[in-house]
């Protein structure tokens, strides 16, 4: 098992083949062997009952924000967070042969692919209705089966090749700098590297002015590094939010060890999500 | 112009109808002419060329998230937040008459309407394929065009009523304390009512541990309530962020309006979206 888990071990990811989540599996590990799954909830399912060694799930896009599922599936799961993994991601316009931007009446895309290549589609193919599907193998698969030049897709460049499709246009996204980040879910984290980041969640009982910045002081007082802050509203009390942090440091070492042991004792709840090396 | 501002404005929102934000929109202003655009983007411009007095779009669902193109283009668009509005979320599997949980082979849903249910249908409908649509109206009529008892949907009571679907089981989403919070976007902020909330953003151009406390700091010292807080991904900037921050007043009262002042002296750049009155 523990030579598997080096070697070519089993993940678990969000198919079908030739999404973004695919490309981050072949690039953390390209000798995996990789099982698909139709939602971010069966990929967290897989890890925690073994049929899969490592998860490997989207949990933010630095144009469309953070993966809120990710983030609660944590929370509910207990699963530790073993690494991080970018990819850059591009996006294309698809067809079929000599489909012209004119041409295209409808427009399949991933919810998400629609929202980083919107101003892009607003101003070349305004005319189009939008279609969301549930992957850019989806819309890819959609407008294969049409063999219409009035439907147009949104895909990868290996999505767009396992279904014959042409590319209309390349690198459509908005903006360049389009990743999305990765984690690689597991039921441990990693050990110290000297180059890592530690993910944790909070929530307090008291909602008063101050209370978020006394805490920020514990981590400013010891120079430890915020790298991310995000609110949440708490699903089971109205009103009230969870704190999701990444902090620099590796949750062994003294100063960020004493600085979880003090957050432990000054806020309602905490989750330790784990250290891992940081990537980027 | 200001007349019809005040008893009937032309309020711009996302369509088709039978959407939450329709929904959104009768609850702000029974009297409205409604306008319906088909993307959160068109919604800021109807309002930004005068097309519309008022536009309502979603900013956050407290299962969700954060919708962060709302959030991307009240910093490109320079629009201000009028008002806010939260509507109470409840979802309902509709299908064909007669139609039974085990005969669901085909789940028509809005991506976040899966994200809300998700539980549920993983419970009750595992062997159903989940199809994703841009609208609970898309997701209706899809069931309604096909009169096959495989197919069902996730969607609101009116558009259910809409399309003649039978709801099979009403509010079916996981957590019960399910609210989307929209805003008004308008060409001005509101006046002073007492009991009011302000939303800004910004940017620091040195990524060091202790700054986002020391901006914390300067409210916390004013007794000032962070109601909430987000820190995005800097599109032009790869691995520097943009803070969103909900504070409790408004911004022409005194202390706030030091803390702001202070606050524009202290970051690299400052984004306003405008003082409205707290409604939850």
């Amino acid at each position: 098992m523990a030579e598997r888990k080096n070697d070519s071990p089993v993940i678990s990811t969000l198919g079908p083949r030739g999404t973004f989540s695919h490309e981050a599996c072949l690039k953390y590990s390209p000798k995996a062997k990789i099982i698909f799954k139709n939602t971010i909830y069966n990929v967290f399912e897989s890890v925690k009952n073994n049929e899969a060694d490592l998860g490997i799930v989207p949990v933010e896009n630095s144009t469309d924000g953070t993966i809120g599922m990710t983030l609660d599936f944590l929370v509910s799961t207990g699963l530790k967070i073993k690494d991080e993994i970018t990819v850059k991601v591009m996006h294309n316009l698809a067809g079929i042969e000599n489909t012209k931007l004119t041409d295209i009446r409808m427009l399949y895309c991933h919810p998400q692919a629609y929202a980083q290549c919107e101003e892009y589609i607003r101003k070349n193919i305004p005319q189009a209705e939008i279609i969301h599907t549930s992957s850019n193998s989806k819309s890819s698969e959609s407008v294969a089966n049409g063999k219409d030049a009035a439907k147009a897709c949104i895909t990868t460049k290996l999505a767009s090749e396992m279904y014959g499709l042409k590319i209309i246009e390349k690198n459509i996204q908005d903006y360049d700098e389009n990743n999305t980040r990765f984690i690689v879910l597991s039921h441990n984290d990693s050990e110290e590297t000297g180059r890592d980041k530690t993910s944790v969640a909070f929530y307090t009982d008291e909602d008063r002015p101050g209370s978020l910045y006394e805490i920020l002081g514990i981590f400013a007082q010891r120079k430890i590094n915020l790298a991310k802050i995000e609110s949440r509203p708490n699903k089971k009390v109205p009103g009230r939010y969870i704190f999701f942090m990444d902090l620099w440091g590796h949750r062994k070492q003294k100063d960020l060890n004493d600085a979880l042991e003090l957050l432990k004792r000054t806020v309602s709840g905490l989750y330790i999500f784990g250290s891992y090396p940081r990537r980027y």
